[in-house]
């Protein structure tokens, strides 16, 4: 709207196309409604309508009130579809409280991530790598483990010419090993700034001081064995008003997220190699029955350089976008 | 030429296209050379030339010598091209002296082949399986291992109706430790016969007797570790004139088989599932470095009812279909 106000053209007896419902309430911004309301559109067609309880069908109600005309688009539209899509991490949060969860594995044909010795830089080339940093852009939060963080080193930030926010990055390290002298602690490809939350699982630990004094929260979630309380994390992850979250971490936390049902998608790279032996994508289990494996639902597959990508989501895992 | 005369249609200065050089001597059929020299043909358009000794520009020559206009294709051209994948294992017979070794696999997505309890029928699904088995009757011969029949007691026939030949079935077997009961003893469907051959790496066995009373042979082909030398099986199978090979096997064997160089080709059948645990693909190594992992060059992908059909073959492994 202040785009076509700043060309001069006017916005009275307008159709204005929304993804989501215009809110109804004071948020970061002044209620949308007002907005549409103050420049005299006639009409307004709605993709979805607003999963979050403050809003809830109260926006279209006040346009309606107003006297807009507001078209809202049946479920199966593809319009609708691609609108959840868009704002698929907002509707889990509001929906189910908790961010969705789109774990990345790069690997082998053979499903090899890193091999005995720990070596995993680089198993994919170039381009899956590009295309791993515009879905960490795309996310709120990068969330990884200890294991990694010691094992690579790596910054985990979103290295994309010209981007205009970083993700946060969430660290599940029980004892809090990361030390303080890690890259991650650098500032952002960028120079923008992002939250560091280390979540840990022991009261009182010393390396805490040192890792607040780097800049970072720490978030004390005590689980089962010490470890860390995985669906207590995706919940205080919700609170921090996460949406989209993408994980990149090793066998291991994959394997816990996994086996406590905290994925909901996947993005899988897997280079033109085999490997042999090595860490797996995810090794939960082991199950006694070939039925009893998670079901996954294909999204795409596409070429990256000389890499595949293959996308799958956990069946039925997206239903809260519909069944409401 | 049988079909165009039957239907009444000269040949004389009609243009042949061929796929292979015509052949110039007795084989299982009389020379082709003869045959087209006979129907008083004008051209014939050769796609490849034969890599066989025997032939070797002698079928052009003696074409060309009836006073036949013979064109070569250039190698470039796509159906010289076409030519040489439809004959691959010919190819690879004639130059290197064994099969063109294709390895089929089906996983879940995370490269899982089997529970770690045995289980792994069926991990893909029906239009998989199909396609599977249209591979194995393109072979002239599958192989498997010991641990396979035990495990599964498969057939390892192709069946699909109105096939008029079945692979043979090759199985190592260094212990000759297949039940005389096996089903891969039953007649293959469709009731055409096929050969047995157990490659053991035992002398003497008194399995042997009653492998061969059940129809097989027994072949002794001694290696390290009182196991079958695999490659001198290759070469015996390249005399017993396998062109392609198609190999179902364990995790075990196909280890062995890339660890040995002897896989040309990979086609995967990658199901939407996660298992977590068991058995890999084909866990060789371990590497200590991610560049010593087997080079692949993907051929394509196919999507195949809810699984994903993956072709990829050993980068340069089929250089001698040019570098001649
Ligand atoms: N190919 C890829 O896509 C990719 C991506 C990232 C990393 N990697 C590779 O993965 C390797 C590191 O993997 P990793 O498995 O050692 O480390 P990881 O999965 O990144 O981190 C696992 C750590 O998380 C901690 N943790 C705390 N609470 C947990 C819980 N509830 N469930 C599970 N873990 C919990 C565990 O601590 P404790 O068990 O000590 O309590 C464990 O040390 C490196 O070689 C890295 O290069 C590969
Ligand atoms: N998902 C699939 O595509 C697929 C396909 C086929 C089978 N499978 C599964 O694989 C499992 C069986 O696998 P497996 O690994 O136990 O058996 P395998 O690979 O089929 O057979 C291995 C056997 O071959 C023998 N062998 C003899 N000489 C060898 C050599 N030079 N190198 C390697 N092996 C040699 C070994 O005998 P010794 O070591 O005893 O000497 C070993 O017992 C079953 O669960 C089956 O369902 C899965």
């Amino acid at each position: 709207m202040r785009d076509a106000q700043s060309r001069g053209e006017s916005l009275i007896g307008a159709t204005a196309h929304v993804t989501l419902e215009p809110c109804s309430h004071h948020g970061r911004t002044p209620p949308c409604c007002d907005a549409l309301i103050a420049a005299r559109v006639a009409r307004v067609v709605v993709a979805t309508t607003d999963p979050n309880p403050r809003v809830a069908g109260q926006g279209l109600e006040r346009l309606r009130a107003a006297g807009i005309q507001v078209d809202l688009l049946p479920t199966d539209h593809p319009a609708a579809i691609r609108s959840r899509e868009l704002n698929i991490g907002f509707f889990s949060r509001m929906i189910r409280g908790t961010p969705w969860v789109r774990m990345k594995i790069a690997a082998s044909l053979d499903g090899i991530t890193a091999l005995p010795n720990g070596q995993s830089q680089w198993i994919t080339g170039e381009a899956a790598r590009e295309d791993g940093h515009l879905w960490r852009a795309r996310a709120c939060a990068v969330l990884t483990g200890a294991g990694t963080v010691l094992e690579d080193d790596p910054r985990l930030d979103a290295r994309l010419p010209g981007l205009a926010r970083q993700p946060h990055l969430a660290v599940i390290d029980s004892r809090l090993d990361t030390p303080p002298t890690a890259r991650l602690f650098e500032p952002p490809y960028g120079g923008l700034p992002r939250r560091l939350w280390f979540f840990h699982a022991e009261a009182g630990s010393p390396q805490a001081d040192k890792l607040r004094q780097r800049g970072a929260d720490t978030i004390l979630m005590p689980g089962a064995n010490g470890k860390v309380d995985l669906g207590a994390t995706m919940r205080e992850l919700g609170r921090r008003e996460v949406n989209e979250l993408h994980v990149e971490a090793g066998a291991k936390l994959n394997a816990s997220l996994l086996r406590e049902g905290w994925v909901d998608e996947l993005l899988v790279y897997l280079a033109p190699r085999l490997l042999g032996q090595g860490a797996g994508m995810a090794p939960f289990g082991p199950l006694e029955r070939l039925a009893d494996g998670t079901p996954l639902r294909w999204l795409d597959t596409q070429a990256l350089g000389t890499d595949l990508r293959l996308r799958a989501r956990i069946d039925g895992r997206d239903a809260f976008l519909t069944n409401r």
